[in-house]
C-alpha cells in the first residue's frame, strides 16, 4: 500500500475517517441494507429513487399510456441516454456507449465486430483465469469465425503479428487484481490487435478512460459497483472511429438506419446505435436509469480514494490478526494493481462465508478457497468494514464455521 | 368467416356478446388502459399483480436481501419458471421452454442451434415478408455459417433436400394472416429440413401446440398477447429430442452444466437450462412471471372464439360501412387463415391512426398504407371494438384524418 497514507487499524480510526469522509452524503441516496454489505461486487444496493421510478413506469407509463410512452416516456432513446450516462463514468465521450443486453451477449457482438474489424489474423487472445463468461463466449466466436483462442497471463502477455483481438478482465473478478489496462492496450495497439476490456469489476470501482486508453471496445455490467439492479442491462462501448465499418452479428431491428422502415435489407444505424439488436427490457432499464443518478456529481477520484483505504483497512487487518487463522491475502498489496475488492485464502471458505451472513456480514464464496470482500464506496462506511473484520476474526477464533464443516461431513456439530 | 355464426352487426349484438363473454372476468385482472386499446398486439395491457410484485421484487429482494435473492426469493430458478409458464401456452411439455433476452436473440440461437444440428444442406429458407428482425438475422446467422438466405413465400414455399432450416412467423405481423402451421412443419420434414416458427403475433392469441406440430424450435416475444411488460424477455422453445446435442453459439456462464464451478471449458447443461446465457433482467422477468398469471385458468379455445368474433366484427364494419372511403381488409378472411389483428389498407393511414388516438382508440400504423387493429381477448369487450369501428367511420366520415395530410403538406388546415 501507498506507504504515504497511514492504514486504518482501530475502529476510532474508521470512525475518523467516517467524520472525513467527502461520500458520506452519498450513501443517504441509498436505501441502504441492515447487513454490513461486502457483495456489492455482485450486486450493488438499492438507490433510494428506484422505487418511485419503477412504480410510475408500471402504472402510468406501461399501464395508461401504453404504447406511446415509446416517445411520450422516452423509451425508444432510453438505450442510447443509459448508455451516455455510463460512458461518463468509464471515460468516453458521448455516442459511443449502448446500453443492452447481457454481458455475455454483449462480449459476443464485440468479439465478432472487433475480429472482423481486423481481418487476415488467426488469434483471439483471452485471459486463461477470466470469467467464465469471458472464456466461453471467446471461445465461441473464434469457431464461428475460424480463429484460434490463445488462453494467456495477462501480466506476461506478449501480442504479436497474428494477434487479431485481445479480451481481458480489467479487474479479475476472483482476485480483484487491476490489469495494467494502458501498457497492455498499448502493447496490442503496437503489435497491430484490437483490445477488448471487460469492465464488469472496475465501472464504478474506479477511474476509467477508455478514450484516453484507445480501447477499441469495452464491455461490463451495470449491476456491481454501479449499482443498477438484479440483472440490469449490459454496455457495450465501441471507439468512434470504428463506427463507420463497425460490423455486428446481432442485426436485430432496433439497430438499423431507418428501424420503422421494415426494410428489405439489414442496413445499420450510424453511430453506437447500430449496437441495439431487439427490443430491450424496459422496466429493468427504467431501473438503471433512476439507479445511475447516486453518481450525479459524484467524483470518481474520491470513490478511488475511498476504496483504496477501505481494502487496506482489510488487507492490514487480515495481516495482522487473521494469519495465525490460515488466512492469506491473494488481491495484490500495490494500490496500481488493485481493483475494489479484497480476495482472503481461507480454508473452509465456503463454510466461512456462510457464517459470516449467520452473523450479519455478507461477503462471498469462491471456489475452491476464496473469501471476496468487495468494498463498494457510495454506500460502506469505514466503520462497517472495521465491525466485518473484527466479526470476522471473532468467527474464525470461535471456530463457528467448522460446525458447518462437520455437520456436513456427518461429525458431531461441536 | 365461419357461416355458422352470426357476425356482430350492431352494437346490441356487441353487447349480447359482452354479456354472454366467458372471458369477462379475466379482465378484472388488468389495470384496464381508459382508451379503447387496440394495440395489444404491439405491447399488451397491464396485469393488475405487477405492481405490488415489482415493488416487493426492488424494495425487499433487492433492496434488503440483495444477492440471497438468488435463492431466497427464486431468481436463479426465474428463467426456467416463466419458460414452462410460457411453454403452456404454446403446448409445450415442461422443461423445453427458456425465457431471456430479446426475440432476436432468441432467433439467433434457434437457427444457429438448428442449422448446426442439420449439416451438410446449405439453405436457410425465410418469409420475405417477415417482420425485418426476422430476415436481417437469418442473414447474419447464415454468413457466420457460411450457408444461403432464400426469401420465400410460406405459402408457395417448397423444401427440397439443400433446406436446412426454415424460419417463418406463425402470424404475419403486417397483414395478420395465420399460417398452416402444421403443413408447412410437415412439409420442410419430410424434406429434411427443420422447422423454427417465430410465435410473436401468435402467443397468447390462439391455441398453439408446439409439441404436436413436431416443431423443432419456436421463439416469440411476450409483450404483446401475453402481457409481459415493455420489452420484457422473449421466449426460446427447442424440442426435447434435440436437447441432447443441441449446440448454441452464446455460450454464457449460465448455461454451463455447472454455473459455479468456473470450470476451464464450456459445457452446456442438460435440457432446456443450456439456453440461458448471461445475467437475465430480473426485474423485468419479475414482472412477466407476475403478469403470465393473468393466464391461470384461461381456456385458449375461449380466447380464439372470442378474437375471431372481434375480428369477424371489424372485417364485416369495414365491409359494410367502411369501403367507400377506399379501406380495403387485408387480413385473410378465413379463420383458419387469421390471427387476432385485421390489417386495414386505407389511404393516409398514418394520419388515421393519429387521428384515433385524440379520439381515444389506439391502433397502429405500418408501412406503407396500413391500419392495424389488434384484438387482445383478455381485456377487450366486443362493444369497445363497436364503438371502435364506430369512431373510425366518423373519423374518415369528416375528414379529421386529412387535417394533418394538409399540414404535413404545407396546405391550409381545413
Amino acid at each position: 500500500m501507498d506507504p504515504m497514507i497511514s492504514p486504518i487499524a482501530s475502529r476510532a480510526d474508521a470512525e475518523a475517517a467516517d467524520a472525513a469522509d467527502a461520500l458520506a452524503p452519498i450513501r443517504e441516496r441509498f436505501a441502504v441494507p441492515e447487513a454490513i454489505y461486502l457483495d456489492g461486487n455482485s450486486l450493488g444496493a438499492l438507490p433510494a429513487g428506484v422505487a418511485s421510478a419503477m412504480a410510475e413506469a408500471v402504472n402510468q407509463a406501461w399501464g395508461q399510456d401504453l404504447i406511446a410512452s415509446w416517445n411520450d416516456h422516452g423509451w425508444w432513446t432510453l438505450p442510447g441516454r443509459v448508455g451516455n450516462t455510463i460512458g461518463a463514468l468509464i471515460g468516453a465521450a458521448p455516442g459511443q456507449v449502448m446500453c443492452g443486453d447481457s454481458t455475455s451477449v454483449q462480449l459476443f457482438q464485440a468479439l465478432v465486430g472487433l475480429s472482423r474489424a481486423n481481418p487476415g489474423r488467426p488469434v483471439l487472445a483471452v485471459d486463461a483465469g477470466d470469467f467464465p463468461t469471458d472464456r466461453y463466449i471467446t471461445d465461441s466466436v473464434a469457431r464461428l469465425l475460424g480463429l484460434t483462442v490463445e488462453r494467456v497471463d495477462p501480466n506476461r502477455f506478449v501480442p504479436d503479428g497474428r494477434t487479431a483481438v485481445v479480451a481481458f478482465s480489467a479487474v479479475n473478478f476472483a482476485t480483484g487484481e487491476l490489469r495494467d489496462l494502458a501498457g497492455i492496450t498499448d502493447a496490442v495497439h503496437a503489435a497491430g490487435g484490437l483490445m477488448c476490456w471487460d469492465l464488469a469489476h472496475a465501472a464504478g470501482a474506479l477511474p476509467l478512460d477508455v478514450d484516453g486508453l484507445g480501447a477499441d471496445a469495452a464491455v461490463g455490467c451495470t449491476y456491481k459497483y454501479l449499482c443498477g439492479g438484479p440483472g440490469s442491462p449490459a454496455f457495450l462501448y465501441v471507439a468512434e472511429r470504428h463506427h463507420p465499418s463497425l460490423d455486428l452479428p446481432l442485426a436485430g431491428w432496433h439497430g438499423h438506419a431507418e428501424p420503422f422502415a421494415m426494410a428489405d435489407r439489414y442496413r445499420p444505424a450510424a453511430g453506437i446505435e447500430r449496437a441495439r439488436v431487439g427490443t430491450p427490457p424496459i422496466l429493468s432499464m427504467i431501473a438503471t436509469e433512476a439507479a445511475l443518478t447516486v453518481w450525479e456529481g459524484v467524483s470518481l477520484s474520491d470513490v478511488r480514494a475511498k476504496s483504496l483505504a477501505l481494502t487496506d483497512l482489510i488487507v492490514t487487518f487480515a495481516d495482522g490478526h487473521l494469519s495465525p487463522f490460515g488466512v492469506e491475502v491473494v488481491t495484490p498489496r500495490e494500490h496500481h494493481r488493485r481493483g475494489s475488492q479484497v480476495a482472503l485464502r481461507v480454508p473452509h471458505a465456503f463454510e466461512l462465508s456462510r457464517a459470516l451472513i449467520a452473523r450479519g456480514v455478507i461477503g462471498d464464496f469462491r471456489p475452491p478457497d476464496v473469501l471476496r470482500l468487495g468494498v463498494a464506496p457510495l454506500y460502506l462506511r469505514h466503520s462497517q468494514v472495521w465491525d466485518a473484520m473484527e466479526i470476522l476474526a471473532g468467527v474464525l477464533a470461535a471456530n463457528e464455521h467448522l460446525d458447518a464443516v462437520f455437520a456436513r461431513r456427518g461429525g458431531a456439530v461441536t
